[in-house]
């Protein structure tokens, strides 16, 4: 075997390094650590990708796969953080660049009976590192009603609203608990959702949200207004997108802010 | 190059007839023609298919192109209605099937302050033909507005209502407008949707879907009932699917329904 | 709590029953019975659906979460067909229909160095049921490698390839393992995929591939030839998509076989 | 109507701006200035945004489209240019993004027989403005043929490859036509796509292929060079994707160059 070519460690003479270059669109089976049951069995979408040095004429596809295969299937913050050291090594690389993204499922109570329904969440763990520095950002996708407060305030009656979709990400010093950027988010809508709802919970889901109305900009303006508060965040991106029930186009809008110190310089353990 | 190997052309000994064989997944700008403005300009995504008889190892897939190329950009029911019949022609076949998907608009005027807007709907001709039948299906996909009568009932104030999809397929005896299926699909909503409202118009639009609560079932029901009252109308199918604003999952009511004659007995011309 | 109106149980006069009402694109961790493993932990896309009679206005759609937590959560062939049954039951309906997606992981070995990688599947358990009858569909979306017959007999060297998609769905008589009709698609095509591939299994896989040229036609021919043979698949339709390297539209190709007994008038246990 | 309230022009008091709000998802037909026949129809989705100041509520949703409609359908780089001062002007906003994401078609003939077919191509014009100063980026996404080195090399007969899909954006000093961004990445990868072949040309195009092997690596070094030798491209991002023929998942490389001047400096008109 050992006489097949090489193909990927000839030397390049073009004097271009690459960015990130890996693999893209795999799926696995995670465990994601989650508040209430300890672990959660979910399947991720993968990228994983390293910077390729200019002499280099290609990288070895194989190894990702090798380096993420050699990991158990759990996947708290302290696993993810040792996928990309782990390429960097295997690979030769610089930096390393991944991202998991999965659906995440949150058991709720319905506000008056009490009913238990799983609600699902998209989350993403994206974390570029080097040797010394890594820098992990942690997305939520975060489904909410809006309830218009320009339509509620010039009709006589009604008012229109929709399913709307934040997407939330941050930085953070301490490691930070999917269930809690949830909730952070879920209470800056007119109301949260539920999968299984009552008639005297719909009642009261109605009613909240038409007691609670906020446009697209609301929404972003109350996660930004938040995420300022907490110490422990200290950057973020939170993103809107209303789909219109009046419209056949969706509303939208975008705080992006980096309270703090610059990402990178954090050090992994100190 | 004429001594080119022609494997498609070879003998196939498996006994085994291929339903359909085609190219899928192909652009096209196309003309469609509308109530209004005689042309519209947009672009289609296109399958094109026939069947292969059993003693075939190959259909001839450049074929499919040459046809559609050999078109103007004109797609009126009667271009649609030609194309299988030359697939069928030039690939020796006995049945074809074609599809062509794409965006409609259609100029809506706001219902007070009358400001213009360009809506778009999905649209889908479907059509399977022999030499001697053509079954021609028109689909359109036309976004609406609908209140829960069930929030609106039990609430003290307010009623959830969301953007819904209504897929409408139609069979029929004399050729129809895109813009009449519209309308049809638009009028058994809680609200029809539009891309411009200035205030006056929202106002407007809370308070009708307010007035006029729907059911996902309403919905379906309303257009079966004015489908079954259409002479012209043969065989339908109508879907829903209403984004929930409480919800992270989609309500779903469908029905189908043959009224007349079977649709693969028509002829081309008679 | 009990007067809130049940909007829902009203009467609807308009005399049109509909044929399915329900929810859709329903996210669910569920774990599925694997030939390997025993039980495999994935995420399902659901629709639950049933019929409605006439009379009634709306369906209940919070019971149709209620009968899925009823479960736990393992969705064995015999679990999900549970399911239609109590959806029938909680919703006082006559039929109800099913449908889980979700992805499949099987562990793979390299075929030379015997290194290990998860592929993925995606798969569709479809149930549609009466009280009496159950049918059920098992569909497998399997993706392979495809080399031109026809590149390959003209070319002095080389011959396009590319990854293609078969969806298969096949009725049966006694439970099949999505293992095997995995297996039964693989076979059939140029070479199989893998995960991790070292370059010693690289060599072998472009060669085997270059010495198994299939059209689209032979993939699905073959497919439809093997399970023809099988006395336990009564029925089967089989597509294949063909991702072509040389255009940037996909070559296509369907067949549908009812090899012996209808589907429907299969009894549950009997 | 004057006295209907207009809560969008309330003030606001969490001193929280917003960098992007308003519309997405929005379809408009368009026409593109193209090379070959001066203009090409074809139907956009759009994204359409203004900052909004930490004293105001809300934006004016309706004047986005207002802004949008008050064009004719053209849109060359000089039309593009002028909507983001337009909706600065309208909202009285201090910045505009906008994106304009389309298919474009390119008539290509075969390379042997020099039958002629559509091909298309996904482009976006993506527009950020001060009162001052504009920067636009173009983005093409080329779909092309890859062919592995490494298969090639170690293999006694073929290689696999795959349809791959270069995704290219471009900051440039004078405007710079889509066809020539086109031309240029299909001139690096292994062999360009085609919607129409005949034998001898998919004899030609199956050598070509074979006779130039790439990585994904190799493809992006190849864009790379290319943009790093043409003045008139200050900056440029190019990722490659490969849709894999022998695996499920994606090979990825990405590298992206500010090459001169920052491009936020550059004023619209000197």
């Amino acid at each position: 075997m050992q006489e097949l070519n090489d193909t990927q460690s000839e030397r390049d003479d073009r004097m271009i390094s690459i960015d990130r270059v890996g693999v893209k669109n795999l799926r696995y089976p995670v465990q994601i650590r989650d508040k209430a049951r300890a672990l959660q069995n979910t399947v991720a979408t993968v990228t994983l990708a390293v910077d390729l040095p200019h002499q280099h004429k290609g990288t070895h596809m194989s190894r990702f796969i090798e380096v993420l295969s050699s990991h158990g299937p759990v996947l708290g913050v302290r696993e993810i953080s040792a996928i990309p050291l782990e390429l960097i090594e295997r690979l030769k690389a610089e930096t390393a660049h991944i991202e998991f993204r999965f659906p995440f499922f949150l058991e709720k109570k319905a506000p008056v009976t009490g009913a238990a329904g799983l609600m699902d969440y998209e989350v993403t763990f994206e974390v570029s590192a080097t040797r010394d520095t890594v820098d992990f950002v942690l997305w939520v996708e975060v489904p909410v009603t809006t309830l218009c407060p320009c339509s509620k305030a010039i009709s006589a009656r009604g008012a229109h609203n929709q399913r709307g979709i934040v997407t939330f990400g941050v930085r953070f010093r301490e490691p930070i608990w999917i269930e809690d950027l949830v909730r952070l988010v879920e209470d800056c809508a007119s109301c949260e959702l539920y999968s299984l709802l009552k008639r005297p919970d719909e009642k009261v889901v109605t009613e909240r949200a038409y007691d609670n109305p906020v446009f697209v900009e609301d929404l972003v303006r109350n996660v930004a207004a938040r995420s300022n508060k907490q110490e422990n965040i200290v950057w973020y991106r939170v993103e809107a997108e209303n789909f219109e029930s009046i419209h056949n186009h969706n509303a939208y809008a975008m705080i992006e802010s980096e309270k703090a110190i610059p990402p990178t310089s954090r050090k992994v353990e100190s």
